[in-house]
């Protein structure tokens, strides 16, 4: 028995204080510092949470579900696991699907890199099963594909493959067959919405190259020139302003280049 | 009984063993590992650690708080949890206070990310607890801000609000608003602190583009260059030596145009 | 009694669940999630890591032993510590030595940053515990040094001294002393391997700019052009693609310039 209350108390424990990767949501404590810790430790912070950042999610210009979808980009990117949770959480309460919470974890398993994915896993294991998520709203392993753009699909490919074929020829098959052939027609979550996790996560990661591809790929999927802005502005907040400042010129050189075409 | 005793012992084998997050200093292990686990693991790097890079904390041109705060700078902007309470724990055995640790955080909430604070916060309390920090050694929340260089703001603020202000207006907006008229002028972290605070970070995320800008308003702030190549020696291995590489070109480039007007 | 199964079980759930920090080959349980746990928060990353990822370490042109290099110096230089004690369990299982995990644990300390190293060392020591691993299968502290080649390594610091000699001369120093003249001659990871090691690493943390140097290093210790175009196939799921894309061109003209001379 006392074990019994002392595992439950443990797991208590745990889940509050020593790993910050436990759960949060309806019936769970937050996974990172609450409030009173941002007080005791630095008052400035507590000020800051209060007053800017809550703002922030309010902001006009992008909706809170794409700010979260932004910010769980950057976290996931990142490995950030203090307040993963308690983001996951924040997703779902702002009207992200838990399947398409799935599919940004599965697509970042490729943009962010494996690992990164699988910690993800870890942090969402407890929040889905706080919110009682059950099979049926997941998406299926291997769904109907997104009809294929075939010809984009094709100049890219040849793009790509002239380019780095004779170098890294599994890199260039892969991209095709993994990427733009599966993972982007993967139907339960958006193509804007995958991009909108790209750019975020390119801007957490400070892969600015890869960032006209992207940009323009976002705002052929339909994400607005005022989105733009407004994603940099929430993204500053979450990778820190040198991420964005280092975006930029790049960002501001694909818009001015899309309104002269 | 046996309940406080387990829980008791799990808080200390938590800290000591389990999460790395624990607590360091006064009365407590050690968050990340000992001399001992070092070398049933890799005897090499229990050499280094005796030798070389207990050295690197006592070479002149740097003081050890100065190498504290770079230290701390680069664990908090890339979330690295193992030995940040030990790194606090040392960073006020070094004579930086409590207020100033608030403060480092706070700072790099914005330069580094907000989750990347929430993590420092975490590490933070149990060494504040050790250490017996109380409210008053805190930084107030809205603290009466340092006098403001009108000019030089206004200055910095237009040549950005031209650039970007089509882009990412709030980015701009914020960017005076939240940085240059509050963050930086919060009184209980000295502006050339908050230099070093910055370029550290910007060395140790790779975000190069901005060293210039925030590396002469390092020298500015009174960063002399001899700390500057200190600052540098002390970054390779912290950061590891390639992102110190990257750096080094445009750090030379600053120095030299210094040099030259 | 009743404590000592407690603390027991404990240490099962911390390492099970709590932290993904644990232990995982012969006789414990994985650090990371496991495949129900993909199937229950991301059905297709289930189908991934099934076909496509399970496949990758089949492919042909690069050594599993080799694929587990490529796969440590990624997690360990972004500090990704969920699967790190599984894959330094499967670089076990595929014929790395625990000497050369200890050697490639000490050489990331340098080039991804001392804490890096610090986090390693807490994942490795259960998994080094797991596998029985003595102290006569790990390298000496201070070991017999590798032949230098004096020439090439009076070159390279000459030209390094000169560029920066004046602005960070104990950058240049230790780069010569610890670096070269004492790391990369500990003889129990093949040079080779470090340089495998080390162009891991530069891809999975962005820095390009170093790349030129440590792949014609590489190249010159034996890594060969198929060999390189594999390590970038297999680095594109753990470091994420745009990682490899933004190596590329960078990659492209080393190889290119190497068979032009």
């Amino acid at each position: 028995m006392k074990l019994v209350a002392t595992l439950t108390m443990l797991s208590i424990l745990a889940n509050s204080m020593v790993c910050a990767q436990g759960t949060s949501g309806p019936s769970m404590p937050k996974t990172g510092p609450a409030l009173d810790d941002l007080r005791a430790v630095a008052p400035g912070l507590g000020k800051f949470a209060t007053s800017t950042v809550a703002e922030l999610w309010k902001r006009p210009g992008l909706a809170a579900r794409d700010r979260s979808i932004a910010t769980l980009a950057v976290l996931i990117t990142r490995n950030q696991s203090v307040d993963l949770g308690d983001e996951i959480a924040r997703a779902l309460d702002n009207g992200l699907e838990p399947k398409e919470v799935a599919e940004l974890i599965t697509h970042l398993a490729f943009y962010a890199g494996w690992s990164n994915a699988m910690a993800a896993v870890a942090a969402a294991k407890p929040v889905f099963a706080a919110y009682k998520v059950d099979a049926g709203q997941l998406p299926p392993a291997s769904p109907q594909p997104l009809p294929l753009d075939e010809a984009g699909e094709a100049a890219r490919s040849a793009r790509v493959s002239e380019q780095f074929g004779a170098i890294a020829p599994g890199v260039v098959q892969n991209t095709t067959d993994v990427l733009f052939k599966d993972l982007w027609l993967r139907p339960d979550l958006a193509p804007r919405d995958r991009s909108l996790v790209t750019v975020s996560a390119l801007v957490a990661s400070g892969q600015v190259a890869q960032i006209p591809y992207h940009l323009n790929r976002a705002m052929d999927n339909g994400l607005t020139r005022v989105e733009v802005g407004e994603v940099l502005t929430h993204l500053a907040f979450y990778t820190g302003w040198p991420n964005v400042f280092t975006a930029l010129p790049i960002v501001k050189d694909v818009i001015e280049k899309r309104a002269a075409r």
